[in-house]
């Protein structure tokens, strides 16, 4: 009897195709223009860190993944922009606490790895760290057989900022009369996808290159578009002290971003009416049949990122976003009461009276 | 015709098993006294750096999985070694620059919530990054169905850590006539599982709970041993600049790692003689009839870190690691020659003469 002979390739992990991979995201990176190519291979990233203009430098730092939109790349097999929306979301994250990216680093483990989706993957990656100025300091592209289909894999990132200690934003400066300011998303970002393809694709049937009129455009299209950063539309306000809070529309909407910021005896009283929100929004709700606390907790709503801000900034503040063209609506106030966050109709404030 | 309502939680997404399993999250860490519980809720975390210490501080990053190794713990249904087998070879990817960690964080992808696995698994991971003295700074915990089994997973982890520049290794000062030194293993660590269960599990047709006499224990107990932190033993022949150069044994084997570190024009010899592997090793390679290139491509073979010293270094060193009962064995020497990694018999060697 012949025994078959099993190596480290049959068993699904390809070493060589890892060397492979690692070549084509040396070049993607140069080309790209970022730095610290000369790291890759090293076990661990190196960061040197310039802490002379600091006080008290505080590092922030965040984890992320892409979710179930990475579906949506799978089944059009296009993959650039999905390391833009896990590079933009952790940017966002470790911004709404007034931090500036350092450096980032992605995990990515596939079924079967294929050193052309990881060079898209990764140029992705790439362009968004470029366009945030941050450094892209590693990562770890894992073969995972067993884990993951041929052609799928998973994606998460990790980002480390810095600010100085006393300009760090936690919304303890929260006050009654404070302004709420939505600034507009690019679509979902990265959130509710799970049920936005089960309405899209089951529900309904339609494909990824499916025109919606009321879209106008396609699924992928729409499903796939970029989560936006809202780093260089953002930075100068904290720089300048503008801001009292920030809350990265994410998981949980509006309703449990919005809170983890107030401080106890505030409540943010949302206008429903105050922004229009894109017709994805309308469309998913609509097929979905979600009652209005269920669509606020699921998709953003068409605001990707809220500032709370003391009235006396208001016009610093609207000046600077409409320079930087950045689109925004004062869509709440801040309200003495029990920590919460409320969704209103104009008419029925006005029925409260008091202003 | 009545429409089905989809919610997000029929599209696969629990929010409230999500709060629920944060819930767990902060009692267990409350529970193994790590510090930095409030910070969880926030979007990012926040890290006090305290530089005063250093002239020229450099932050070393490092990202990795657990593998396939994840596939044993579904098996047995018990997950809390996974994160400590992710805590400490994040650990020692950094501590190979001479690096301590400062913080880490973790991201756990699952197909369904399951709070009670969250809670065993978030637990290695803070036993872990107690004994590492290293801060867990937060998680990403995602569901996300159609990616991951009920009861499957996916587990990364994210390691900053932070050095003096000028005691920064990397290899650089390694020099022919230096010793090469390896640490004892405690199995395969995380690497090779691919293989492994394929011939335990596929070829071999062996159970979890198969006791193996050659190991004298079940394959679950021998395959979910810990992935080793070796920081107490090495950080004080880091901080008395004692080594020339640290490999950390990881996916590749002696072969790929040390090569790493290697400067132009050196070659490390190792003898294949010089240490005992331990059962496991000998049992995978004869059963997968890898050859010898190849066994040291995917396992450890008993090595889980290698260090390389100048031989004046020798004695204190050794008197080190004796007193920190940690198992090492002078497995080489770094020679002139072509930069590779070669396996010779001691009695090649005794040919070879010179010396």
């Amino acid at each position: 009897m012949v025994k078959k002979k099993i190596t480290y390739k049959d068993a699904g992990v390809d070493i060589d195709k890892g060397n492979e991979a690692v070549k084509r995201i040396k070049k993607i990176i140069r080309e790209i223009g970022l730095s610290s190519i000369e790291e890759i291979g090293h076990f661990g990233g190196f960061f040197p860190i310039s802490i002379e203009k600091f006080k008290n430098p505080v590092l922030i730092s965040s984890v992320d993944g892409v979710g179930t939109k990475l579906k949506v790349a799978f089944m059009v097999n296009k993959h650039d922009t999905v390391g833009q929306d896990l590079v933009n979301h952790c940017v966002n994250d470790i911004l709404v606490h007034g931090a500036k990216p350092l450096f980032f680093m992605d995990y990515l483990a596939m079924g079967k790895l294929i050193p052309e989706t990881v060079e898209e993957i990764v140029k992705g990656i790439a362009i968004a760290c470029k366009e945030n100025n941050c450094l892209l300091l590693g990562g770890e592209t894992a073969e995972m057989p067993d884990f993951y289909k041929v052609g799928e894999y998973d994606l998460a990132g990790f980002i480390v900022g810095i600010a100085e200690k006393n300009k760090l934003i936690d919304g303890s400066d929260i006050k009654a009369g404070d302004l709420i300011i939505g600034l507009a998303s690019t679509g979902l970002h990265t959130n509710g996808y799970s049920l936005a393809r089960k309405i899209l694709f089951e529900k309904l049937k339609l494909k990824p290159e499916s025109y919606i009129s009321e879209l106008g455009r396609t699924v992928a299209e729409e499903l796939l578009t970029v989560h936006k950063s809202y780093l260089h539309a953002v930075s100068y306000l904290i720089e300048n002290g503008l801001l009292t809070g920030i809350a990265h529309i994410t998981g949980g909407g509006i309703t449990d971003n919005l809170i983890r910021i107030l401080p106890e005896n505030l409540m943010a009283e949302i206008l429903l009416d105050s922004w229009d929100a894109p017709p994805i929004f309308k469309f998913l709700v609509k097929e979905a049949r979600l009652r209005q606390e269920e669509s606020f907790r699921t998709f953003n709503m068409g605001i990707g990122m809220v500032l709370i801000c003391h009235y006396i900034n208001k016009e610093k503040i609207i000046s600077h976003l409409k320079d930087k063209k950045e689109k925004y609506w004062i869509i709440g106030e801040i309200k003495s009461g029990e920590r919460k966050v409320i969704y209103i109709k104009r008419e029925q404030r006005h029925r409260g009276a008091k202003e």
